[in-house]
């Protein structure tokens, strides 16, 4: 650290400089992938493909391997899959298009490992994009993930068929469209923390996901909450508590 | 039905005037009171007491005894039924500070019979005035009514423990503050007509019962809703359905 | 019953399974389709095609056909229809355009028969495809239904010509867009339970359903509500009705 | 008018100042209130109490009662009533507890004449207030105004009743709160302009007037509509209307 | 009116018949097209062409001809009209591409005159659809119509360039988008009822047209309002104003 | 667990209670207060005294410290804690006026510990209250808290001077009202789980903790949220992580 | 700014606390009030006397002179006033009631002066309170204003009277309620940046502001715009433009 | 001046048309473009492409620069730069694709100067059209701009490594998405006028810009705000501001 001192003494830093290189960061020339922010939290950045041309998205993708070896691209098109396959030939691809995430890497990446658990509990097939992109951070943070499918407060008998796995988790992450109901009952029935994550599905009056998230907020019991569809931001904070755990269990 | 189509050959009476007559209603010159809706629908017009002052109130629960032999008051304070009280000295008056109701009859005044039952279940407390208001209507209209208390989707056991009684009524009111998930955990349950009441309970953002509403339009499963503390209306709709069945099973 | 305790305390169920059991589900391998959901309340469940690929709605009409003898599709297009006549081709196979509905039946399936009777009443083209969809799904749980189409508001006359119909029916479903005040007037004719039906016509401010469902919500006279454009909903929830009543017709 | 050009030709005047001279107003320097606007649109300015202290509202209504003989206030409480009187002890003071107005004029004042008639439709107590303020000030523009009340949307019969003096008219404003359906009814039934006034009554999701004026704005009839309460702008709109009648009948 | 109250006593008609016949309408078997409205109060039927193919609104089109003798038909595209042309040979079309607006009549439809006129200010080229469809209507009310263009609250000298021509016009319609303050800068000019238009230009934070329309709701004059890019009702409300004004200037 | 099952298989349980038992919770005739939920989660449950009477407050704590040895009461005034004081005469009383929260134990209670620490961020007096309502939680659960304050947005060097603190905890809650930008700067600085918890500062347009609400809902950075205000629920999401990580600790 | 390079080197200061110096603030242990933004912006801090006791406020207020000279308090009641003047005795205090502003300083404070002047427009008494919170910070901060009163959309003639005195200043505040369209009209007519004050008139649909800031919004000149009410924001931000300009011309 | 007077007098011009003159703008029979206001304001008008065809995007381009010798157009697409480009083949086209905004102009023409520097500071690509767009017009009007970007609030160190350019601007323009909070985190550390630019970025609860647009107007610091992506509005508005400082700068 005293070299980082010495640098601001003499002037070739700035104090903020010093500040960002002592949080764990620098400010590459690199420009709109923040590698560093990666570096600093632990959870790699996701580039939106929504909204960009398959041709900007595989650029943004070669940019994020080479910098940190690894791009997670979330709400891809089979467009986006092949710009991203063309452009980065020599990585390792892996696409979901049920979660719409593409994950590239270099060869050889090693993955970190979480020694904690994520379930990610979902209704039906509509919560299975937003689901998916959790999952698909989560396991490049390390956690192992547990998907329970299929339950829906509509539907007690199956919630209550899934409560010892429910129990064992370290974190829940439980997607409900339509009402939001399903992350109310469960973390009604379990001591583990729970994140509601809204998805958008619904029509009509408190259509697409509006319902659901006023529901989570409203919840009469314990939860925290997320953007409406925010897969990603599920996962990467149910990742963020997984290392917590798992760093207090490495103790 | 010969004299009133002669009548408005005679010019004694208007086309509107006779198909007013034909649809059961008179226009009395009592003004404010319809006892005619009562005659037509069968259910007890409500004074709302709220916005009202106890003078006016009182002066309408006269006009209303008067006409019909029965005055209901909802959402009366304290103030509310003393001033009733006291203007209606002959009159039976039964009221409920928790439900906020008032029920005035003139002596001997005979409430009809409904051979149908119908269940009102909440979960807690604050639930406790939409619900009373509901029974009172219900009661006025001749339905058996069962109340089924602090049961709540973060305590599914309680819902479980009552699933046999609420698999007996004909029709199922379900009041619920909060994120409103009851009804549908309710309805997922059971084969019988469930009608939401949403509750304005619940602070910040979705408060005031504004996501319970749309949870329950949103409900993943079949759910009829009504306004939020609507009590009155969720009871006198009940009632129109537990006497369409209570009349079938007469037949 | 015993049975089913025995398999409890001998560990073959746990007591979540037996209290599934009781209930009168299962749950079974087949995840997506709940054919349970359907013997429980008696209400065919309905595949949204919106959203779907024709493919992806056919493969679960197939499903449902297998384990249910049938499949209730909405929303469907004219891809959707070619779709599901492709895969199911030894399947009965009844398609509505304009109320954008598919059933699919195995040979020799037989409807339900409920003794009572729904109107469904409409103000004009533009509400054909929700009240189609109600009437669909009343079809399939056997009710009768009657159309009492393009009446409207701002048409008194039409109202009043169908005064009589209107009062013969069990329950009535009123659709209405645009101002939505067509149940209201409605409900203050008759004594039968009326529920209604925004649909999601008009523009501009409070455009898209958003009117309608407030108007109905704040109706001055009693009612129930669903959602926008929720005519399975609707259709579902007096079926109910309907068959509480035929039920008790039957006694 | 040739004065008025010297004036600005000799820099007496500004074209501003010019303008305004030509177009009917002058600015005083009594600042606040607008003799002026009455001169030119014939419309009393109104003097709203609520949010004024009683002696706030005395001051600015003997200031309207001194430039243009006459103060017409709006929402006023008892204590603005009393603060009225008290300082314009030498004035005719009207107040209406009802519609919460207040009339000052100077002794001898003369209201003009309209040879025009405006209904005023109202379904209830609650519609009072707004539709008294309209009453207010077509009066003091010299419309003769007929009251039709307690008629509502679910009591058609009185609708009907009141057909033909609804079609005399030659304007008419149509109070509603609630679900505001009214309008749209009188609408439908009669060949007069219609200006529908929703008023702040219901409760829950869509009250205080919201469904009201939704509602209206999305009338399926022709329409045009003012703010929630506003019944001093519906009652001067239609006085607007009725003398544009009345001049072409003086024609 | 004798014969009418003769068929009600024989059994003929029903009272609501009787009444609907009274009131100057008949339920033909057509259906959809309400050629009564347009005899009840003169002012002729739109059929929104929006939402429906070039077949149905041309198939509507030929009914309203053949009932009526004219169609009035609104947001009309290219192949809308080119489906009326082909199926309406025979009668006069006339097509506005910019208030996308099509009027077919049969040859020799004697259109009614109105001795009124109606102002309709605009202040730029995105207000000229929903202006075109007001003045569409008013042509066929048939009120003189005078379009003044192209001034804006942020070009108050255009405004005050208009002044005595503002002031000529029995009624006056004031179309605005963005933030809608040109009906509130013109009512304040002329002693002539305003009808604000909101018009859906705009984006971002209360785009759309929302601004524009609580802009005029919420005015400091005296307005009344359609809803937003409701062209057809704006004119059809100031072509009843303009009868009412001509019908007086006839007596 | 034997005897639970075996008092299924001779019908003393019914499975639900059986279920019930198993979950660790019991329907106690006490109603109200809800001790299961207590023993399941390990969250106090807290009593809400906002829109209670004294005298209902202190009768719920008294309840609750005789059920579950402690009582938490939120949003409570001075009248408040008089009453409790009153009634609960044995107990031991802590009062928090600026958290506006009560504990009451009974002597020699025992909280339990947990070897975790949860940072608490404000920016001012006025989140002092939902700041405190989450620490009051969270010692109640005995998660050791550090409350960092008077730092914000608009003041950034206050929130570096805190980094090293903001870094060593194992869980952030950062309340924040007006703009709510608090919470993602600070989670740009850390790989701590932070929780966003508004608060309803604010006025205008956005006001009462919206702009907040959206403001952390929206975050560019990993966050999950709570309601406005909810102090209660931030703390015991808080409370859970930090027991989860602890728990591991002690592994 | 050697000798805090040499502290941060020494580790007399962390790298945050130096950069923090260098921009021009300290972290006083005073807390509360922010003298280091004061000193920073050169805009003096607002205690918002609003929800805090009188007591408190003073007390605030105390500090404020203390630390900078100077206390400025805005939305302050009678009591307010009262609490100040009695708890700082040997200040100097000059309240505004019409403004709801307190200003305090010690004996012989000086005001720094900025050679710019900014005009403050309003439509009528009820914007007095935000315009006299802007004066008041103006005044603070050295700014010459100019009050031009009684200006509205509805008196054009008003508008273009000021029109040479609008053109001289070098910043315009315009403040309105209602539909908030004077700083639209006003922004027509000049070259100098206009900043939108919208104020919390207005009643019913779209009242408290909303159309107001929705309008100013959506202005079709170039305008910027700060909340609703927010006199000492719109003050403060015309002050740092003044500055701007001052600054140019002493250059 | 005297010969506008004497024209007044003369009857050639109106009052109107004499303010008009003297406000420096003539009302042109070119009709839609209004050069006028661009000698007025000193702003270039800009033409708007979006919801324009290509054809009628070009045909306003030019006869704006026939009219003021430039065009500056926004929200272009390539098809809008074709034909632009091959409408006016003889102007200078400058197109900036990531601004979507095209600047025709005559040959030879020169824009104006202003001494003065306006700061636009960015996150990310997602805020490149907006803050294009306004340094298009900044350019047009003659100031220097500055283009800061990539810095982000959860980014803290880039914000801090540009605060001494930050600090050297004379005004700032600081668009952001998301949450929004990057203009208030700037404005904290600078004592220039800083206005905020909301971004239609983000999905879900509180995206397109909401969030953004509230959290501006909710700041805990100095700031004012243009429409959400209103470019134009930002930079035209931080010219005004410039050419106030520069004006100031040139005495």
């Amino acid at each position: 650290m005293r070299d980082i001192l010495d640098a601001v003494a003499s002037g070739e830093l700035s104090p903020a400089e010093a500040e960002a290189k002592l949080a764990g960061y620098t400010t590459t020339g690199a420009g709109r992938f923040d590698a560093a922010r990666e570096t600093r939290r632990g959870v790699p950045e996701a580039i939106l493909a929504e909204g960009k041309t398959p041709d900007e998205t595989a650029t943004l993708a070669a940019a994020a391997v080479e910098t940190s070896g690894r791009a997670l691209i979330t709400r891809a098109s089979h467009a986006h899959v092949d710009a991203v396959k063309a452009m980065l030939s020599d990585a390792d691809i892996d696409s979901d298009p049920r979660a719409r995430t593409i994950v590239a890497t270099e060869p050889g990446f090693e993955r970190p490992t979480i020694d904690a658990s994520v379930g990610i509990v979902t209704g039906g097939t509509s919560d299975a994009e937003a689901a998916g992109e959790a999952a698909a951070v989560l396991r490049e943070m390390g956690a192992s993930t547990e998907r329970i499918e299929d339950v829906g407060v509509a539907h007690l008998g199956r919630v209550l068929d899934h409560l010892e796995t429910l129990r064992e988790m370290d974190v829940l992450i439980v997607a409900a469209g339509r009402e939001g109901a399903l992350p109310t009952v469960v973390a009604g029935l379990v001591n583990t923390p729970v994140i509601g994550l809204p998805v958008s599905t619904g029509y009509g009056h408190g259509g697409d996901g509006e319902a659901a998230m006023l529901g989570m907020i409203q919840s009469c019991t314990v939860l925290s909450v997320v953007n409406v569809d925010a897969g990603y931001i599920a996962g990467a904070q149910a990742g963020l508590i997984a290392r917590a755990v798992a760093d207090a269990r490495d103790d």
